[in-house]
């Protein structure tokens, strides 16, 4: 039980044994950088991720069980840090775009080839003009009839293919989507197999005007890429036709339900909780194990300076996002499920769950993302100006998890997207239809009276009437909205304009909605917790409980549910959860004082996961700081600095 | 009036008349860098800039009045960008503390050459494991009677001088704090000039361990370092003895005044508000330019694709953004105006406005460079997929902006001195003792009832009761934390364990009482205001409090102050603001109407100094992202392209 901070048998941040055991990169030297990454320029970055990358094709299969997600991220994050790796559209996007769409002659053809990386592709969707609705994409695919092919065009600057990663100058093929054209009508946008580059001297083809786009927040190991297509020609079968068809004469058959490519997206949705979780606990590590080892201040005049989370500040910044970290993490175990199941009950015909799936990953993805990264930031702030520095790793980790706010659905979008279906959920309980789990809430009528701390030492309780006042707080807001929203269409303005006018009320209404069900879930999880866990889980629970009641103080006195001596008695339970935290840091300590003697630690396979230099788990900080300093590229020109290097 | 969104005599943004009309980089090439910073490694660009700087030093006499801080400040944004310049801290604080601290001899001897740049220094005091509590700094300077010299050691890995700027490679001298010791009597942190390296070949001089510190989150071009010191012999006289002094013999003359430096650090922080005023007057400038020209969405089936910032979410991301940037501004002016009159009055013997400059650049440091920071970020998200782009310039204001909760103060520390000033004030004010004028409202009664909604249509009276709800709040919070201190001190606790106990109020009540001042700034403006900018500046302040009271509006009704009904009236004279604003985006348009056809606009001194792709005010968005993309280092191993870049 040598590895995370909690010990517990079923941990959620555990390490698989395999990694434990044997797939440290210590074992493995060739998966790993002789120079940290952050002291490389991008050009030598993207070489070297592809060096670390040809190795793992080869590698992998004997490392780990590639079809199983969580030791597959595992390796990525050990191997490839966070600056991204080069075929990840390749296996994230192309590979299953291909065979999830592509009739069988196009799969027979590229799959084989694209599976053993004898193609690479990426997937060509968003354009320098247009990115969510896209519906207004300006690529053309027009059939030409006579030579049976499309000709591929992007007639504008604006429509230039923008952002796909590994397209710059990895990928020799991309799936592009594009507006299908024939017969001068336009059927929408479809998707088609375009070589880009040539597969024996790499360089661009005819027509296609290829590149890189330039550096960004983060993912700078990654070429992101721009692609202008000038008249370029494809054979016919290369559109992906296993849904929508286009005959040799041009008939064009469609697709027989308008959503089957949906799932993906909603699937990668639903994903990015875990991935904003795992994030999180990462950071939260780091900035936890650092404020244990970082001394400043005295409390007691005659004692030592302070360990820095020892100040209640620092616990108040830290504490609230390793609660946050565990709420996320087993919504997103949740809501994996629900997408499973869903799943499973399409094939089946049951279509019961699909209506909580199309508004809660939305929701979720909009607020984990965004609460997520800004609680990345805190824990890089409480590390003071080593925070700052790439030697933490927190700087990449949030520019990492603030990028969720945007890619695949921005954060406004998002919330927009929940918000229209709990007004449909708001109509549908006020004729008393059924609800789905999720929305249930809207037609209970609910206790206008708070009952938070009546049940003073009955945790679960206390813990009831806390979900009862979210819950009430949720509803209020939703059907608030939807009055406000009816209002406006009854005083002569369209739905959608009317919607325009209330939009920031409808977003608040489902980021609570979204934050209410987060609650629930974190409170399901500990009430089937193992006994072992229950304890310190219910701990977190409080802690997390309390701080979203907080945080809502306002909605919840607004219509004189709750009282002021009820937020009061809030805040006074939420500094003791915090306090009662302060066993993390014994625990900590007891950790750090049997790995200390142990060198083998140093190579520690979670701590590589963790890219940081404060996080390590010998708290060896200042040391390591040092080492990771001097392989800055500035100290390189330095004949002093390398005799100096010697020396020390 | 083309060159910024407001019109106006005395509007705040204005860009001086020199710069639009002869200092502009077109007209001086040498000024200007071939290829954006961001395609540049570490080496190349502090290369890169220390050639600018070279060239600025010798022309910037011609080019700007150098005693004007705001001159230089824009010279250097469009010279500069954002990366940070070599000289920084020689001129920032080598320079000043030289002159500030020196006895006659030692300025006699390295002032002249210090001003000509014959030598390059920098100002050393943070240790990798000491920051803000500067007593506990362990690099020690013990004095040598026999040799009449001082022995500078670093004794351990955390002592060694860690982040000063332009240490790790530009500067050659430095001022080193460390603690002075004479016959084993340790007397606090003091000053001292320490050569670093040989003035001929630059190479580091025996004892010195020196080197650049590795990349950061941001102001990678400039070479933060860190300094080892293994028994550094300097003479006597290089100690800085202006105040303190060590006679040749060893006796110790403490100085008169023991805060006497204190003055730099509060002006450094009383200048922060400034700072990040314009960091995020650049940031909105970007943004809501941009969300005029980006399209996306319909909300009238039958019309084009609507510009973004008709969104009411987008309005609701970005015009409080605008509104903040101006309350940040003016809170600026107030307050460097506080430390100039305080300063003069010191000199006069007068310290009436002493207390409140202890307090108000520690509150708004905190208060101000989070919420710019927090505001930048919104900006830069409003921007979707390409404000993530290093080409917006957006990521790298927001990592400028956020190092500020950090730097010069960290914002925990900044605001616990806001808040003891504020447990004094609630003291006197029990005592009925006259009170200073920011914290004056802790005498005062105030009305118990909120009378926000009362006088509608009547603005300045509704303005008035949004401040004195704000007060109302400021009060109440303070008091309470006080009784809590206090309360735990009767129980037995240490004060200042008490205060560890209560901290997490103790800030909330000093960050409520920065926004009061702030509110209250921003309305003093708007009343003395000529009248040709009165009715924009008081739609600002319409929307500034607004948005301020419905973000403490859990504050407002905590006690029953305010109700449910008031704090909704809030809300929606909080859209309405947000409509009002519209009107900006038709300025924007005319702006734009005028401007595009000036060929000369391009190379706007401001568009330069936004540092942003987005921004331009030509609106010629699209066409500039692609030629940025094109510099991209990746892109220029790739023969095609540079076909491809010839032909398009």
């Amino acid at each position: 039980q040598k590895s995370s901070t909690f010990s517990s048998d079923d941990r959620p941040l555990s390490i698989p044994k395999f990694l434990q055991n044997f797939c440290t990169i210590a074992y493995h030297q060739e998966l790993a950088s002789a120079v940290p990454l952050e002291f490389l320029n991008r050009e030598k970055v993207i070489e070297e991720q592809c060096r670390k990358g040809s190795m793992m094709v080869k590698k992998v299969n004997e490392l780990v069980d590639v079809n199983n997600e969580i030791e597959m991220q595992q390796l990525n994050d050990e191997v490839f840090g966070t600056e991204g790796y080069p075929f990840y559209l390749h296996f994230a996007m192309f590979l299953p775009v291909l065979q999830g769409q592509t009739h069988e002659e196009l799969a027979a053809e590229f799959l084989p080839r694209a599976m053993t990386l004898g193609i690479i592709g990426t997937y060509a969707q968003t354009e320098m003009g247009h990115g969510t609705n896209l519906r207004e994409l300006e690529t053309t695919a027009t059939y030409d009839k006579r030579t049976e092919e499309f000709v591929l065009h992007s007639p504008t600057r604006s429509s230039m293919k923008w952002w796909p990663g590994n397209l710059g100058k990895v990928s020799n093929y991309a799936i592009v989507a594009a507006q299908l054209i024939i017969d001068g009508k336009r059927h929408g946008p479809h998707n088609f197999l375009v070589q880009l580059r040539s597969e024996s001297d790499h360089r661009p083809l005819q027509g296609i005007t290829i590149g890189d786009i330039g550096s960004k927040m983060a993912f700078n190991g990654v070429d992101n890429g721009f692609l202008g297509l000038d008249r370029v020609r494809i054979p016919r079968t290369r559109m992906l036709m296993k849904h929508a068809k286009v005959a040799p004469d041009g008939t064009y058959t469609p697709p027989i339900h308008s959503k089957l490519n949906y799932g993906g997206m909603v699937y990668v949705r639903a994903r990015m909780s875990h991935t904003n979780a795992r994030a999180l606990s990462k950071a939260i590590t780091v900035s936890i194990r650092y404020s244990a080892i970082r001394r400043q201040g005295r409390i007691d005049a005659d004692k030592p300076e302070v360990q820095v989370l020892d100040y209640q500040t620092q616990q108040y910044r830290l504490f609230p996002q390793l609660a946050r970290a565990y709420a996320y993490r087993f919504v997103g175990d949740e809501v994996l499920q629900l997408y499973n199941q869903t799943m499973k009950g399409i094939d089946k015909g049951e279509i019961d769950l699909l209506p909580d799936l199309h508004a809660l990953p939305s929701g979720l993805k909009a607020e984990v993302s965004y609460h997520a990264a800004l609680a990345i930031e805190q824990c890089r702030m409480a590390c003071g100006g080593h925070g700052y520095s790439l030697a933490s790793g927190l700087p990449k980790q949030y520019a990492l998890a603030i990028a969720g706010c945007t890619y695949e659905g921005e954060i406004m979008v998002m919330l927009q997207q929940a918000a229209r279906y709990l007004m449909k959920s708001v109509k549908r309980a006020a004729h008393g239809e059924k609800l789905s789990n999720s929305v249930e809430f809207l037609g209970k009528m609910g206790d206008s009276r708070c009952s938070i701390g009546l049940y003073n030492g009955q945790s679960d309780k206390e813990n009831q009437a806390m979900l009862a006042s979210l819950e009430h707080v949720a509803r209020r807001l939703a059907q608030e909205a939807f009055v406000l929203w009816k209002k406006r269409i009854e005083g002569g303005e369209t739905k959608e304009r009317a919607w325009n006018g209330v939009t920031v009320e409808m977003n608040r209404a489902a980021r609570i909605y979204t934050r209410l069900f987060i609650a629930r879930s974190f409170h399901r999880r500990v009430v089937s917790a193992s006994s072992a866990v229950r304890s310190v889980l219910a701990d977190l629970l409080s802690l997390y409980l309390h701080y979203e009641c907080v945080d809502m103080a306002a909605h919840l006195m607004h219509d004189g549910h709750s009282s002021g001596e009820q937020i009061k008695h809030l805040k006074e339970k939420l500094y003791e959860d915090l306090a009662k935290m302060n066993y993390l840091k014994k625990r900590l300590y007891e950790d750090l004082a049997k790995i200390r003697p142990n060198a083998v630690s140093l190579d520690d396979s979670f701590d590589r996961q963790l890219n940081s230099v404060l996080g390590r788990r010998n708290g060896n900080v200042y040391e390591a700081l040092f080492r990771w300093a001097k392989a800055s590229e500035l100290n390189y020109t330095d004949k002093m600095m390398k005799e100096n290097r010697a020396k020390m």
